[in-house]
């Protein structure tokens, strides 16, 4: 039977397609949305957008796209190619216990994962309460007094540790002492990060070793990572005699036993709170912390979580001190650190609320008391054991058995730790087991019973712990689940994130993050791999990194890539190490001048500087484009020492430049190379190649462009991939020997690798062509927005055809002078409608950076530009003297329920103030706060939670 | 070295000991409320609450409880015995794929799943709208008018139409026709069904064995269980010729490309959209549909989502015709059917929502061509295949080589339909893949690819659908991930559920559902399992369902237990059934008399209707007991015919009644049986045991006391225990030889088998002594509760010795005479506080039934008692005269931002309107809409989407 022409198959595409479902217009919109913008077609209008000089003249090309569930399978697979064994490796990654309840209602709920950083405070308040106790908790557990509100991980913040003490310190050596127990990777971090900025590094046994006369600072490691637990005390005193800094890298779960670092008077502590609830996921992403003295707060590296009021008086959480090192000192800076762990850092605050310091302190007793056992079982069987003290961690001196015990203890099903040739490591975490330990035992030759040894204690007695912890209210509610469950839900309602409405920020792009990308981050064969496992138990990890970095460098047009660097701006560092690796392997160590855009982010001076490159500014012509005089001459000028540039494409103003090919000639041509920003990627993909346009290097922030989400202001991912004779001078890694020529950037070899799958199925469910799609109506709906809002606002930047890329930066200047309207109450009201704010004041004062991405509708977007236009209304009532100067909606926004339960008195209804256009009539989304007051913020820093009777309504 | 005092162990449990988590009040917090009562202990209110003559003498012992990770490795374990093959078995049961973003954002999320049914509108409202949508779409696939919110599974929906059509056929016939092309345990069904009923089930040919003059209806299956797709047109237009009814079971995917039902029309329509995005699960739950002609609206079971308006007059939805056959006819009732599947009616209706009539019909039309290839290959290895037209199911013939094929498919990983002894069924669906249609063909002896033959079309030209469905816009929303991702959320919002504050029903038991219980429910070794696998494929689930039936045997005194009842009404029908086996196998064919008591729930009349006896109604003294005089007397009048008396234990009034071991032992003396209602065994568990009471039968709700979530009002679980002697008689299965003795009662041999592992990882992880505890504090919070509102409100019923059990009956009558203030007015109220209010005018009129359950806090029940006490003084204001008697904030309640936005002019504040004691500030909950409107609602019944102008907002 032929079919009936009714029944013929439609252009639908079957329901699983993440192609359709990722992206936004359907072809009808996009139809539309051409037609306002004055196109015949979408390829008429990327060819009028994307110069032709540039246009890539291969297609993407990896077969047909994987539906949904054929990806989730091809995820299973590789999934079940990494063992899990259970890992007692310690070195600063251990095994804990995600309480089902943070998993569901945090890690795998959009609500939190999906937010993004938590710029626009008003709109923030949940996740930004989530980490004051976060900072509330390092604080009471280090012992210091001011904690921020997380770093990338332990080694990063080392590094970040020992910069901060070389700029406080009143020492003026150039010498930082390292102890020998600190885990390998902090130490090859320090290498690698003190290098490039002239100082020197010495490693040794603090109590033998260290000269405070010679160093500016110095770390040390509590517990060791060979499990030793020593006071620091009498060290830490000699150091400040000499105006040196102090710095503890310190186990906060130890820290529930121990002496805090502030006890032995520490500036600086530093660590991972991963065991705090975070699986391990093969090395990241975790939230590492960092707590300073009261004295140094205003140079700590950051971000940091404050207390302030709103416009009613209300407290209101904010960001406090945001300009921040790198924006201070930009090419003087020695941090260029702009990002924080903060969906990683939630739930490590959420473990800290569910068990409190009873449990907390009960975890920590019950790990030790099992490491005791373990030792006694070890030395039963005339094994040497070392230390005599420790907390979680034992070092067992076998000699040449190291090799058949790691095997058998493989067998067994259980990884320890190899040290040297003649030792073994092992730490304990909540994890393990009775049946655990019995393992280990028979790995060593024994065949005992846990019963056949008492639970007993070998902490210092002299460093036993005396001081309280998490004393604040938060961490003593009842923590039945029903409440842990309506807590959690209570602070996720009272943010605004990509489950609720559109993001259209110029500075990341926020586009979806979809479930079917999101499913396999919770499965234990990804979640459970701790990152020092033998290569054979990771074979899933090692297939998805390397099909990925594949892909990327197809993407790209590069040959090699590191996936090590876990930010964008470690992504930057990195690139520019390899750059610095590759002039000194030629000889050329006197290349070190790197050329920077004055339009170029922030971070890109200041990662210049850290790997110590001398920053020359190049200007930029009106229309927003590299003034290419200007660029031919600084390059002339300093052809000499020349290490590189640094440039964005398309521009951070929102424009592909015609000339990108040029700068790049020009670079090379005085022996430079080209370091291409990749954070505007999502506007390039499958159509241009920054390896083609003459970039040797940039990094790709995954998340933006590839769908890891931003978790509320973290994780990211900042791989960098190279041109070919780059890439022998890629991040390397001590526990990953040939994995590259430079030294390490990250703790992990590979980043933050649990995250990944997430880039992975994105790539294998949209295919080359879906992916270049995306580009287009990224494209496409960027000019649509600019088209709609034409003759309201300007566009600041746009080529020569009247074209912006993916992004378009409006003008809001004039409402301010024109009705005193600042891009903040435009910003604030755009809230009144239920949209989080474009970016604000970035890279131009005063303007709004609009970004909507390939994945909104053309109605969402249209309700977004409602707002706006209604907006320019509002201020044109202010021009026109309809409306009051000082008390109007703009002014006045965010309105807020408070708002229309006391008295109106003001000269505009409630029904405008709350409804603009653009907002939910029925699901309107009610900011909890009035407008934050930044400045009092700043001037009254609190940077823990409010005391006691400010929680009363939390603790209802 | 010994332990520093400090460093003690204490009391604090390990972070993960359910018990712990699942019981609210801490220690500290229970000794407060101990105090409030006058208890000095826990044991000591206990013994005064439960009669020592019914305490249970040995405590549930099963070793030590497990914590949350060691049930999810069990859990895990468990998963791993079930083997996960392709099952090509139809018959009611298909593979679907669940969009991933329903999975995780309906499914896995507690806003969801852990809502109660819609009884209170106002905070329901985005669940009923999703029903509405559901409601929208079955009308609009069957052709039919007025379609209900779902029912319990595709058989019982069958038997549920059935008795509808006696109930409405003008013929007086006694007999239903019933198509030989049902699916076995449809027929299987109708027969237990009808039984009692005096009904006779014909089976045969319609086409042939069908005298429409003989039967008051007949049901066609549209396709049948072996493929075929015939047209009952013209049989059912013979029927209405002598009055009878027509009911068609239809498969809702074929209806994206078949006439419909309602086209050839026919009265009634039933089937299950399982296949709509719901996992097989072993047999459910799922939603089956009920869909009606107009003029049979008022006559259809189940509940009924309907379009009504609020005290504003905006739109607002709510259950319609709330008194259904149950309450109106008791015991004359021909349906006890009192609950839905509202999370898989939900799931169905929000993929009909993603996919819209273009991807249904895709998926239809791809599901057939696959089919079509099947077949195509299968004759060229020339088996005959049966039927020549059809659209997912073919028969092969297959003759002797039946065992042979069925082996190879499953050594293939296929499982295929075993036919009598000489075919093989076969249903393909959206999940089949090339792969699988080569490993089927592997099995019949073939090796072909797909790719050799030609996609055609077998379907009857003739029944080829031309009208259309799911027309309405909310099936045209654009259906980008992101879009569906924020609609339900924006529904889910609308919601109050357990996630955001206690339930505190009487008539509901709304316990914690603990995530470690949920997440085993979504793992694929689960969920895509069929229900009519060989034995030796799901040995996982046949070990958790002896292991729960055996530890539900120890909680109740019985003997032997079936799960197959999904509902508790369907247990109490499964229960009666058992009994009436049972006197009849002995020959006591005349014992037909139930006594029960006036108090009882409205499904206990209506159930003994349906098992074929008479009900005795039974005085209830003034007290809340049964009246012992009356009792007695009705036993003796009744003696001869004694069938069994049911009663609910503690009573429906929430007491422990004191003579409950006399009632049964009147009963058995008479020769009858003893049903006790298991709806309150929150408030025995560990105390005491029907069985030993004197209970023969009881049912368990284990969606209340054993933390299955009430999903927004269903699914349930309501399986039955019984004593040795009742064993023989349970119910059987038409696929599992020997399951029991009596008819089959649902579709699936053990009911909703996927939801078992939450009430088996509940007893894991709680122990015998953590639920006997769980007991405890579920009375104390209750008795806690009556000692808060004393002197404010009475309490109704209570002990001897002035206890309640699990719950209070609290008089809100005298408020309504002294001001004017009715139970709806209190209850609304609660609404302004954040609370969904306590259970309505049940069992007594204008009065509350309040159930706090073990899981709330002492904070939470202080914050609704508080709520409760403000309740009071308002209506003592009105009393007094200080406010108003109609416009005042009871009557006006909820109030919701509509009233803050408008003019205001109250003779009170909106802070009183909004912020009663008890709301949150920041984060109150809104309600969406004013009070609702329900005589509007059911004088204007609308039960499908409203036109396309209202639905400006959701089209946005």
């Amino acid at each position: 039977m032929s079919l009936p022409k009714d029944f013929a198959f439609t252009d639908y595409q079957p329901y699983d397609f993440a192609n359709r479902r990722h992206i936004g217009p359907s072809p009808k919109e996009m139809e539309a949305m051409l037609k306002v913008i004055g196109y015949p077609s979408l390829d008429a209008l990327i060819d009028d957008t994307v110069p032709k000089s540039i246009r890539q003249t291969k297609p993407l090309e990896w077969g047909a796209p994987m539906t949904e569930r054929e990806a989730l399978d091809k995820l299973r697979e590789t999934a079940n190619r990494n063992k899990k064994l259970v890992s007692l490796i310690g070195q600063g990654y251990y095994g804990t216990i995600t309480p089902p309840v943070i998993q569901r209602n945090i890690l795998e709920n959009p609500a939190w994962y999906t937010a993004y950083t938590p710029y626009q405070p008003e709109i923030s308040q949940g996740r930004l309460e989530a980490l004051i106790n976060y900072q509330t908790m390092v604080c009471d557990l280090t012992g210091l007094d001011v904690a921020n509100a997380s770093l990338l991980d332990e080694a990063t913040a080392a590094a970040e540790a020992m910069a901060m003490a070389q700029r406080v310190a009143k020492s003026k050596a150039t010498a930082f002492f390292v102890d020998e127990n600190c885990h390998p990777q902090t130490i090859a971090l320090l290498k690698t990060r003190s290098e490039p900025l002239g100082w020197t590094i010495v490693v040794g046994d603090p109590f033998t070793d260290l000269d405070p006369v010679d160093v500016f600072g110095a770390i040390f490691q509590y517990p060791g990572t060979y499990g030793h637990v020593r006071d620091f005390t009498g060290l830490i005193a000699r150091l400040h005699q000499t105006g040196a800094i102090a710095v503890v890298a310190a186990d906060p779960l130890a820290l529930a036993l121990l002496k805090s670092p502030g006890d032995m008077d520490a500036d600086i502590a530093i660590g991972c709170t991963q065991r705090f609830g975070v699986p391990v996921g093969y090395g990241g992403p975790h939230a590492a912390y960092m707590a300073v003295k009261d004295a140094y707060k205003r140079s700590m590296p950051g971000r940091l979580v404050g207390v302030s009021i709103d416009a009613r008086g209300n407290r209101a959480y904010r960001l406090s001190l945001q300009t921040r090192e790198q924006h201070i000192r930009r090419e003087k800076a020695t941090s260029n650190i702009c990002t924080a762990q903060v969906l990683l850092a939630v739930m490590a605050s959420m473990y800290a609320v569910f068990h409190g310091p009873q449990g907390l302190k009960a975890i920590a007793q019950s790990v030790h008391q099992k490491t005791v056992r373990l030792a006694k079982g070890l030395e039963k069987l005339g094994y040497t054991v070392e230390p005599d003290v420790f907390f979680d961690t034992i070092t067992v001196h076998v000699g040449k058995l190291q090799g058949i015990i790691l095997k058998t203890a493989v067998a067994e099903e259980v990884n320890l730790r190899k040290i040297g040739d003649d030792r073994i490591g092992i730490s304990l975490d909540e994890r393990s087991r009775p049946v655990t330990l019995e393992a280990v035992w028979r790995a060593f030759g024994g065949d005992f019973e846990v019963a056949e040894f008492e639970p007993d204690y070998r902490l210092p007695e002299d460093l036993l712990r005396t001081s309280e912890y998490l004393t604040h209210p938060i961490f003593h509610m009842n923590r039945a689940e029903s409440e842990m469950v309506r807590y959690i839900r209570r602070l996720s309602d009272r943010d605004l994130a990509l489950d609720r409405a559109m993001i259209p920020l110029g500075s990341c792009t926020m586009k979806l993050n979809a479930t079917a990308e999101m499913l396999p981050i919770t499965w234990p064969e990804f979640s459970e791999i701790h990152p020092f496992v033998p290569a054979d138990q990771a074979q899933g990890y090692r297939h998805l990194i390397e099909d990925l970095s594949q892909k990327l460098c197809d993407i790209t047009g590069y040959d090699a890539l590191s996936m090590q660097p876990n930010s964008g701006a470690q992504g930057e560092y990195a690139g520019l190490l390899t750059i610095r690796a590759y002039h000194l392997a030629n000889g050329d160590t006197h290349r070190d001048v790197c050329l920077i855009p004055t339009s170029a982010h922030g971070t890109n001076p200041a990662s210049a500087q850290m790997a110590g490159m001398k920053v020359v500014v190049v200007k930029v012509s009106e229309n927003g484009d590299i003034d290419m005089g200007d660029f031919r001459a600084k390059a002339e000028q300093y052809a000499e020492n020349l290490s590189c540039c640094m440039i964005t494409y398309p521009s951070t103003h929102g424009v592909f430049e015609e000339n990108v090919r040029e700068v790049c000639e020009i670079v090379h041509k005085h022996g430079g190379q080209v370091y291409m920003d990749g954070a505007n990627m999502n506007a390039m993909v499958g159509l241009a190649r920054p390896g083609d346009i003459g970039g040797d290097v940039s990094h790709l922030n995954l998340h933006k462009t590839f769908c890891i989400p931003h978790g509320g202001g973290g994780p990211g991912m900042g791989p960098i991939g190279v041109k070919a004779h780059l890439a022998p001078h890629l991040p390397g890694h001590p526990d990953i020997p040939g994995l590259g020529g430079t030294g390490a950037v990250s703790a992990a070899p590979f980043g933050s690798a649990s995250i990944l799958p997430i880039s992975w199925s994105y790539c294998l469910m949209m295919g080359g062509e879906g992916l270049t799609q995306a580009t287009k109506v990224a494209i496409l709906n960027a000019n649509y927005i600019a088209a709609r809002l034409k003759g309201a606002y300007d566009v600041l930047y746009k080529s020569a055809k009247g074209r912006v890329a993916h992004e378009c930066i409006i003008d809001t200047r004039p409402l301010a002078e024109s009705a005193g309207v600042t891009v903040d109450d435009v910003a604030k009201r755009l809230i009144d409608s239920g949209f989080h704010a474009p970016t604000m004041s970035w890279p131009v004062a005063g303007t709004l950076m609009i970004e909507p991405t390939e994945s909104e509708t053309k109605a969402e977007i249209d309700r977004f530009c409602d707002a706006m236009l209604a907006i320019r209304e509002e201020a044109r009532a202010i021009e026109e003297g309809r409306m009051d100067p000082v008390n109007n909606p703009l002014k006045n926004a965010p309105h807020t329920v408070e708002d229309l339960v006391g008295e109106w008195d003001r000269p505009y209804s409630r029904e405008q103030a709350c409804y603009p256009p653009g907002a939910f009539r029925v699901d309107k989304y009610w900011s909890p706060v009035n407008r934050v007051d930044n400045v009092y913020g700043d001037r009254n820093l609190v940077c823990s939670c409010p005391p006691l009777e400010d929680y009363a309504e939390a603790a209802e």
